[in-house]
């Protein structure tokens, strides 16, 4: 099936060595045209050569010839007259990412891969780039909350039990610490209860700005657009849009804290309103960064960067959020 | 570039008969090989012809040459004589998705494109389904939390910001109301607060939950497997695997829960960790309907089905998970 066929594909780090297919069509230099038809005409599956690929005897590729350049020509001439010379060549260590940028720009039916001496290594189909990279991105959304790439909605249920719930055990583990972070203000939310109210309200807002960030960092990751960009400036980038982010959120939610705390009775409404400004502004300038930093730390430990980086990301953001808030109001308020 | 090109296509209602090209290469039948290769050799850009197309006068498409066909027949032989016939073909209502099903499976360079009389109405290249799907995929993980799909790392910063904080204030809104929830249970959670230190627990444990259900839903949409797969059965199957995570998970958080309440002294600790496995297990059952739901109603109502999908889910599992846990402590506990 054609969606299983793009599920199967891929991890990022891929290079096209590991995906292309030996080489077909190979002709010396020397093979005139009426040659390379008759050697098309006695092949087995007629329909298996796209390009001539014109080698030298120690396989160096010298250039290709389309099956348009021999209907063009005349039965006598040789393929070294009527070739593409240096025609473009992926490396096998050419990576997929990298391969699926040039080839959008080129839309070749089929690339040949070369060796530094320019040997022909063998070659790669265009669709073969574009499916490796369309499953990738596929699996993309489910990878950041553990859902396995190789997913569908008719896989069998107890299949899908056994590929979501370890997922969602690491889930609670690191829920616990943003619990335990909680538990320690416990005494402050016990005299100030409005302070929980406001729990979801910080977690949801820096989960959300972090979950941007680090959408933003996987897109560059896949398009392959973070060998040109500085890492640090996306950093700063998404520290500064955290921060305008956070404190324009948090205005409205510290208006709402005021109005909430003084209807409730509750001391000091302007100052927990304060606290909520401030946490709201440093919870979500850490969300940009920790965007940021966990699928770039995940595909440094080398493994995939969108792996369950959602759930790693909400518990930072987590802790942060509310520890923040917690631990400002425990530091004025009380 | 590129990537632009990649992230600058359609939308997933879009049919083939909004990316197809006019015709080129359309011949009659009684055009000899000679003819068309003369053709070929007569055209402005000699490389823009893949296939020629065999058309009557009525414009119906009978059949398909490759220049490969070309090759191996005799110059005085017509088309119509080594046309392949009834080529395989898109209409112009083909969706997308569906198109691109076919293509992973065919893998054709260019597609023709007939109306329901035959009459051939455009082309359509194969790595021009690819990119849609590819672009349209790739946008999705960001798209769930409101991350413009033309959003890339190299964005002006305050474009970056114009585009992002609409939704961080969408957000906001709706994490209002899982706060206007908590804050009804303000007098349960000031008598009992432990359970301000387990709502972050029910709210990312259900919220992950829900979205896995969301991700493998938006798969099967992208992918174009909901068409013959019963909603039904995919809702009954995330409730079951909701359940089921829930119970499980749940059972793990209500040990923490039965510890935690036993060492702060707090009162009636079996029954909170009761109450924590009910709210769990419940709040993942109704992760697993939400997600399933969420980004069908959007499609229903002619949205994207990913637009800030994650953003209504969680709020979603927010009340729910946090609102069952209080109210279950409300009508049992106290």
């Amino acid at each position: 099936e054609g969606a299983d066929t793009v599920a199967l594909v891929s991890e990022l780090d891929v290079h096209v060595g590991e995906i292309m297919s030996p080489p077909i069509g190979t002709v010396s230099p020397d093979t005139t045209v009426a040659g390379a038809i008759d050697n098309l005409v006695h092949r087995k599956s007629v329909t298996e050569v796209t390009y001539f690929y014109v080698v030298t005897q120690s396989g160096v590729l010298q250039g290709t010839v389309t099956l348009r350049d021999l209907l063009l020509s005349k039965p006598g001439q040789v393929l070294s007259e009527i070739m593409t010379v240096d025609p473009f060549s992926f490396s096998p260590e050419t990576p997929l990412s990298e391969a699926v940028q040039a080839a959008l720009g080129k839309r070749y039916r089929l690339y040949p891969v070369t060796d530094e001496e320019g040997v022909l290594q063998g070659i790669v189909y265009g669709w073969q780039l574009f499916e490796s990279v369309a499953g990738e991105i596929n699996a993309q959304t489910g990878t950041l909350v553990g859902l396995d790439k190789e997913e569908r909605i008719s896989t069998p249920f107890l299949q899908s039990f056994r590929m979501r719930h370890p997922w969602l055990q690491v889930n609670l583990l690191t829920a616990f610490a943003a619990a335990f972070v909680v538990g320690a203000f416990e005494n402050t939310i016990a005299q100030i209860v409005a302070l929980a109210v406001f729990l979801p309200v910080l977690a949801g807002q820096s989960g959300n700005t972090g979950c941007q960030a680090l959408a933003i960092t996987l897109r560059g990751i896949t398009l392959g657009e973070l060998g040109d960009y500085p890492v640090r400036k996306l950093v700063f980038k998404e520290l500064a849009l955290g921060a305008m982010n956070g404190f324009i959120v948090g205005l409205v939610a510290a208006a709402a804290m005021w109005i909430y705390a003084a209807s409730d009775g509750t001391e000091a409404p302007a100052l927990l309103a304060l606290v909520i400004l401030v946490a709201m502004t440093g919870a979500c300038m850490c969300s940009g960064l920790f965007g940021v930093m966990v699928p770039l730390t995940l595909q440094r430990w080398g493994a995939d960067p969108a792996m369950a980086s959602s759930i790693f990301l909400t518990t930072m953001t987590d802790i942060v959020g509310m520890g923040l808030m917690l631990a400002l109001a425990t530091a004025i308020v009380l």
